[in-house]
């Protein structure tokens, strides 16, 4: 799994009927080493709530699909946790802000 | 999933029974974080009726086959919506235009 | 899909039973952009009669194996049609040579 | 598959019912040639007890969820061996601490 | 399906039921265009009796388990077959030395 931040929305109103009412958000991949964004921006759906500028967890390809809101649907990436906090050898890199 | 510009059109006679009569279009991925062309450009099926010059999101792997038309379908890459506008960060950096 | 010209021919005589009989094509992806040749050549399980030299669309990953030919088969890449021409932005940039 | 050392961990109470109670594990793939860690850092699920520091095997896509463990779960990267020792040309290149 | 070289071998004791008796090979990819060895080196599981040296034929995700031996297993890399000549463009390439 991937993890990234979550920087914005697409929306769409001539689409496939099997992705309707689906809330698709702009994800920009986070570097473990540094912390910092890096790499290409792509698209998930959301199937927990998050919003701009929380630190998520997403999954890809078929995978994306084994949840109850994605199963049969056309998606390749859903964001699938908003995550609190990350140790990287015995370090906090990351602490959710509440 | 990955957002892309219409550019063409691909014509085949001798193809795959399963893919007859499918509209094979062209498509230039547009990188999110300055929203220009950028990367390989790749062929895929369209399923929303996506003309060329159109932003649209396309989605890959087993997941493209997750639509009425594409379903057992020998494709790796389906439009399955045009985009109206996208947000990142509180800014809108496209809407489309009518 | 990838659009690729066939370069040669893959040979084995010991290889798992599923693929017996199978013509294994080398492939090199053409950048549409320049329609020059690019990227690292790949093979390929041929399903329409391509030949070398002849400019092809390639379909990988499990949509590979939604073919007659390839159903339940080790294969991650099959060669699906035959290009007869490509049009970017209202210009033909490649027509097969009769 | 991949080898990749075990360099932390991530922690998330918002996440999809399926991945509850999973223990999400941060991975620095491994580079063969040199034995020294190189490329971008992912998550995956542990399926073998692994823990900081080890060097371990990981598999990803659909096959992530042929285990016991993440059968039907929305996981794209699972941990699936601790790596006893790595042997390249007759050379033993890595060999467990015990 | 990418052709690659065996390099070694990968044991491991701590590991996926699934997976165990499976023989984990080093591979390293050649490069089509000159024959070189190039890339990341991966670990695939032998299905044809593969030995270090050998020039093989790999199939990646979820086909590489549409094997006998690797039907459900956890694996995304298997080795299908050895490879006996590979011919570009009307030139021998590659010959198996026997």
């Amino acid at each position: 799994m991937v993890i990234a931040r979550v920087k914005g929305t697409v929306v769409s109103t001539n689409k496939a009927d099997k992705i309707q009412g689906f809330k698709l958000l702009v994800l920009k991949p986070i570097d473990l080493d540094t912390m910092e964004e890096k790499g290409t921006m792509l698209v998930g759906v959301d199937t927990v709530g998050a919003g701009v500028g929380e630190v998520v967890m997403t999954v890809a390809g078929s995978s994306s699909r084994q949840t109850e809101k994605t199963d049969g649907r056309p998606v390749d990436c859903s964001v699938i946790a908003i995550i609190d906090h990350i140790d990287i050898e015995g370090k906090r890199v990351f602490e959710k802000f509440n």
